[in-house]
């Protein structure tokens, strides 16, 4: 089974596990915060001595060119301490990646051998105070000055100061500033620009004002701070110029002429980011799963009339039901991740921008919204399933040594980061609804991040053959439902894309319509907006199967096969019990085989059960990083003594 | 709206509030363990200085002779810091209600003052490391050695030693230890004893060991610690012997024969802490719901077309549809729980236990009960609630800051302790399903957290009247749902109950079944726990609905009682559509009535968004403990700076 999980980057995986065994990795658990944010630099500058992160960059410049590796180097380490993961995503991942993305050959060969040692410290400044989703609307300005050859970085307003970022406020020396680009000619929207913040010795440079957020949930051994700029000067060149420049005369120059397209694959090429936060946070699901399942294996509580010992409480169905459907999921989504990762590796092609080949702007549009819909479903999944861990833990889940209460806190923001999840589902949704339009092209519909309402319901849904939405809402629902299996695999997949299209088809005549007469398009959006999110939701449960099936397809070993093959049949009816409403509601189940489907699930709990510790080993957390005294048989070790003493 | 809240402990509650302005008593937000524990226990002197601990003891001992209000108080100051809450709980609730209730005139006169007062800390020594939820099954053995008169406190292993005890691993000087008290004639079970556990300087007393439990998710400002006894003596006088005594000669006497239902009736004395717990979960729920309400008021995102300004969060649908059912639960809960406190309120005579007039064995089965289930709700509600708040604020909902992050972590074990939630419900589930037997009338198949199945599934099931079950699983179901209006209070009542009903006699016939060809009772009732806890939340939901209604009867003021009406539409439409699947299954709601609740939903936030602010204001939280800059109009300052500069 671990052969079949570590898949394509099975050495990597490897590797990364025995890194993070050293002790000097262990997690930091309920440090004071400046000893733990001093540890995790620390961390840094060792994980910068090792492979991992040199992965992420091409060759040419001392990397490892390995994009698809160092996502999952990534999401491997994401098992031990969250703050060294997300402090590791700003330095090589954030700043790295921008200026590997966003930068010419001058800024990749002098700054990325820096980067990826963490020699140069650095951050991503994006996100302001007053705009963290709607980034299109920074108002921070970088403004050309022509008679210094200069461009001058300015916060206009605290609303418009640099909020959230990673690695500010104590170890940072550079940062990757986003601001609005001004010209003699005008405005010509977001670009980065390199901006010095800190001097040698660690002092902010004149003109930056640097302060720190302050305790935080968890994470807090990343120094998130606030930047603001006092009319900060810097060369021209600092600019990051790959899809927009100025030239010494002062011309701003663009191979992409709208702005807004501009922005979107700028924002796109940073598409690795979002992937890696959504392994991450698979990852520390099944930290938090394997605890609990481990734990749950050994405690005991109650005895049964005529036992003589008590139960095993995995032995409840009530604890199979909270816990083996969430192992179910975490093993589909794995899968769909993992093939996330390879689209990511083969999208990108570091040897041709190290060769300076880099005619054709890269059209991501389908792997940001996949990459969206995944990163949604991971680290919203992340969040039910530690809190759900933690509670069946009881009160030794509450326990820091048991490392629960820091993964519940670590991840919390995994939800918000990289884009808020119900923002996401929006761009998601977005990317479905255009669909429908049979001229569709350009790219300024899709890959951004902004309000679905402008485009969608002006531009899109007003032309979309109404024909085919009525023909997919009234067709007949399929009448072979009553004899399927619950656990075939073609009647799954398929009950999965009919209520994906069916939702979608009916998000797109509700806007249809209410835009028929003249309708406000925010007060149509605004009226469907949780039908919209629904849709997505329902297009992203698709895919995730999908690729959950195309990995049990590819499996070789018919024994590892039929256990994945269950793990999915529980997986897809969990999720259609919880939906099960739906289902009933639009004729796609009966009430009695709606029942059925709960009965089922009890039975699959049961089957799965006498596999439990087997799905939770198959992710090869080391002991090391599990850390947790109930997970590593602290437990058993009590209760066989008390039963050898008794 | 506040008047009606605020209810018949209005001035308590008022004088509470008041207490908790003071900069003494402000949250202590992200300080370092050993800091925040000493900044509490000073609290809590505080505290014992102040009139509220008092209300929770007769007059006859110094106390103010008010349990309703001294529950009230204890909900009100759930407000602030949850640490000084729950070591207040510990040292009041806990250790000085164990003493009230378990022990005799001459405990409560010499000890009760000093407890009141802070004087004496104490602790409430019940769970062990091996047993949290079968308390029953507790291991700890006190030994009457009639050589000397003394009891011998001991643990005989690991496995026993108490664990996660408030007040010890710091402060605690005294503790009342619940062990299976052991005399010449034999065991007789669970009892309390008074065991001094550290000396006059702080000291451990010889024979006892203390040890820290160390870091914890939240509630750092407690010191929650773990106790071992090697052979500890004290003298026989120290048993609370309300119960069960030995008298000088060595003999032991109860006025109970029965071993567990002795057990029960000691445990049923504690209920009030189950129901404090209850109240601060709801007040934290609360503070979270009045953070995120107010910054979705003020925090904008996303302009609309050919708006001027962004739209304000709370304009969003999603965002109305995320917050505002909760704040409707949240508002039904509140009734719920102040007619709990009434309850136990009436159920308890002070004057009458310091008189000595004790010859009655309290029945408080329903309370009980009713205690357990609201306990459930309350905290399930707590965690879910703050929680969507955290989100809901994005990454300023991350920061330690604006609160969100400490509530979240303080409440999550809200749910575990004082009995775990999945446990309780198995309580109230027990209770329904006896109800059943018409000749039931001892205490012993009521009144129990131990597991379920040895008694219904063996002594009840198989006596309840089968035809009873049947006509009700069978009868039709009621006809004019298609007519009713869904905000008819008369129709969500009789909605509720019939459900209630519905799941409690299904489960009945499905446990009579699987025992009636000699089933094992464990299977059987193990097979059905999912449907078992259905049946419990069932009922749980339709008493919170009854009181709602209840309370919203008594409502004088007609403008108020018109917004409870629609808080309480909002409420129970909001828990039908979660449930939809089981009243489509169930033949009570068609696939068009079912889709037209969303529809009712979405109007009913959008009626509801107008009066926000009001909403979460009439919970009267003083601007000193909300504390969150996001709260109390940062955002909106910044907003209104960066318009006026533009």
């Amino acid at each position: 089974m671990r052969d079949t999980l570590d898949g394509r980057w099975a050495e990597i995986r490897r590797v990364t596990r025995e890194e993070l065994r050293r002790p000097e990795l262990a997690p930091g658990t309920a440090m004071p915060t400046e000893e733990h944010r001093e540890r995790v630099m620390e961390q840094l500058k060792l994980l910068g001595s090792t492979e991992g992160p040199r992965l992420l960059f091409p060759e040419a410049y001392g990397g490892g060119g390995d994009l698809g590796g160092a996502v999952t180097s990534f999401e491997t380490l994401a098992m031990g301490d969250l703050s060294l993961l997300v402090k590791a995503g700003v330095q090589f991942g954030l700043f790295g990646g921008a200026i590997m993305n966003l930068g010419n050959e001058e800024h990749r060969s002098t700054l990325l051998p820096k980067v990826m040692t963490a020699e140069l410290p650095g951050c991503f400044a994006m996100t302001e105070t007053g705009h963290g989703s709607d980034v299109a609307k920074l108002r921070t300005t970088a403004t050309y000055d022509a008679a210094s050859d200069e461009l001058i970085i300015h916060t206009p307003d605290e609303d418009a100061r640099k909020d959230y970022i990673g690695n500010a406020a104590r170890d940072g020396r550079m940062a990757v500033v986003f601001c609005q680009l001004v010209t003699g000619s005008g405005s010509h929207g977001v670009h980065g620009v390199l901006v010095p913040i800190r001097d040698e010795s660690g002092d902010p440079i004149p003109g930056v004002t640097i302060s720190d957020c302050g305790h935080k949930a968890g994470l807090n051994g990343v120094d998130n701070g606030r930047l603001s700029f006092a009319g900060v000067r810097v060369p021209r060149t600092n600019l990051l110029d790959r899809y927009g420049s100025i030239s010494e005369d002062g011309t701003y120059r663009s191979r992409i002429d709208d702005e807004g397209r501009r922005f979107f694959t700028t924002l796109g090429t940073l598409v690795q980011g979002r992937i890696s936060v959504s392994g991450a946070a698979l990852s520390a699901a099944k930290v938090g799963l394997a605890i609990a399942v481990r734990y749950g294996l050994v405690r005991r509580q109650f005895e049964a009339p005529g036992a003589d010992r008590e139960i095993v409480l995995l032995d409840y169905r009530q604890h199979q039901r909270r816990l083996l459907p969430l192992v179910a999921t975490t093993y589909a989504l794995h899968a769909a991740q993992e093939s996330l990762v390879a689209e990511l590796d083969e999208s990108f092609d570091g040897a041709a921008l190290a060769a300076g080949e880099d005619a054709d702007i890269p059209d991501r549009r389908v792997l940001e919204s996949m990459a969206a819909g995944i990163k949604t479903a991971t680290t919203w999944h992340a969040t039910h399933a530690i809190q759900t861990a933690r509670e069946a833990c009881g009160g030794a889940g509450y326990l820091s040594e048991n490392r629960l209460p820091e993964l519940k806190a670590d991840t919390d923001v995994f939800t918000t980061f990289e884009g808020d999840n119900t923002v996401l589902l929006q761009l998601v949704a977005k990317g479905l609804l255009t669909d429908f339009r049979d001229e569709f092209s350009s790219l300024d519909t899709i890959g951004t991040v902004r309000f679905v309402a402008d485009q969608v319901v002006e531009t899109v849904v007003e032309r979309t053959a109404a024909r085919r939405l009525l023909r997919i809402i009234t067709s007949a629902v399929p009448g072979r439902d009553d004899d399927a299996d619950f656990r075939d695999r073609d009647w799954q997949l398929e009950l999965f894309a009919w209520r994906e299209e069916h939702i979608v088809s009916s998000v797109a005549r509700r806007l249809q319509r209410a835009m028929g007469d003249g309708g406000d398009p925010f007060e149509a959006f605004n009226d469907a907006q949780d039908h919209v999110l629904a849709a997505a939701q329902a297009h992203i449960d698709r895919v995730v199967l999908e690729r959950f099936c195309a990995q049990i397809e590819a499996c070789a070993d018919t024994e590892v096969a039929a256990l994945l093959s269950k793990l999915r049949d529980l997986h897809v009816l969990s999720l259609v019990e919880r939906e099960r409403g739906w289902f009933l509601e639009h004729g796609r189940l009966s009430a009695s085989r709606s029942k059925a489907i709960t009965a089922e699930i009890n039975r699959l709990c049961a089957e799965l059960r006498e596999h439990a510790q087997l799905l939770v080993d198959a992710w090869a957390i080391p002991d090391e990083v599990l850390a947790a005294p109930i997970a590593l048989g602290a437990e058993r070790d009590r209760q066989d003594a008390k039963y050898d003493g008794a």
